[in-house]
């Protein structure tokens, strides 16, 4: 099998970001996934454009590929993105099972332009009673039902 | 104004979940969120459904309530989740700047039934060459390119 191009790779996610500032279409972000040397998906930050929060370039790109290979499971894919990835693509790098990240700027970088993520960083850290966002449990006896009726379940798949 | 129904509103984020589970559709979760006593968007988890391993509950309410409010800043929501949320889901309720979370079930509940973030969690805490995931940097100077012209760009969208 062929090296995989790196750069080449790489370049391409860079080109999208470039690309989504000049088109005025959003942050300067975007993504490649690639498998088997082949890219999958690729895409630039879509938070503007789709007026979805979640949409930074990593999460749309998982997104594409999961439709693309019609799967939810990423295993064997190499994950290219032109910053490095906020905590929620780093949770979604995570839940999709890609293999390998590289990543172009630093989340330092990112914050000296404004997109800073340190703060939700810092929060995850923190136990939820010290947290700015103010998170409460509720009802428990009652949630768990569900998890007891999961558990019991013989037709469930499994992820 | 009305004290919201805060019970009344995890009830529907529950009933979610068991319906999920008994419609063998997916995991025993479920999200709603509410806006001036309000509902906005509700979901389940459709990760198995929608071949979308980022479709969690709380991740795919935003994305409901962003198309229906027509915005990316769900500010002055609340979002009730039947179980804590992982990571990636806790990102995306930072980046979408809900105000206020209830949530049914524990992560320690989550990981007992089999649904472990856990490990997520260890290693956001963990720098970047001590993760499992293999991350590198690579073509930086490259990359800094897009975050200058983004800089650069008087017509861009802050978000």
């Amino acid at each position: 099998m062929e090296v995989p191009d790196h750069e080449k790779f790489m370049r391409i996610a860079i080109q999208l970001a470039e690309q989504n500032v000049k088109q005025s279409a959003g942050g300067p972000f975007g993504a490649v996934i690639v498998k088997d040397g082949e890219i999958v998906a690729q895409s630039p930050n879509r938070v503007v454009t789709e007026n979805d929060p979640t949409a930074h370039a990593e999460v749309s790109a998982i997104r594409i590929a999961c439709q693309h290979l019609v799967t939810c499971n990423l295993e064997g894919c190499t994950i290219y993105t032109s910053c490095e990835p906020c905590p929620m693509c780093l949770g979604a790098i995570y839940w999709a099972r890609i293999d390998t990240i590289y990543y172009g700027n630093t989340k330092i970088d990112a914050a000296a332009i404004g997109f800073d993520d340190h703060f939700i960083y810092q929060e995850l850290e923190r136990p939820l009673h010290e947290r700015k966002l103010k998170i409460t449990q509720l009802l428990p006896e009652e949630a768990l039902i569900a998890f007891k009726l999961w558990q019991s379940t013989e037709t469930k798949t499994d992820y």
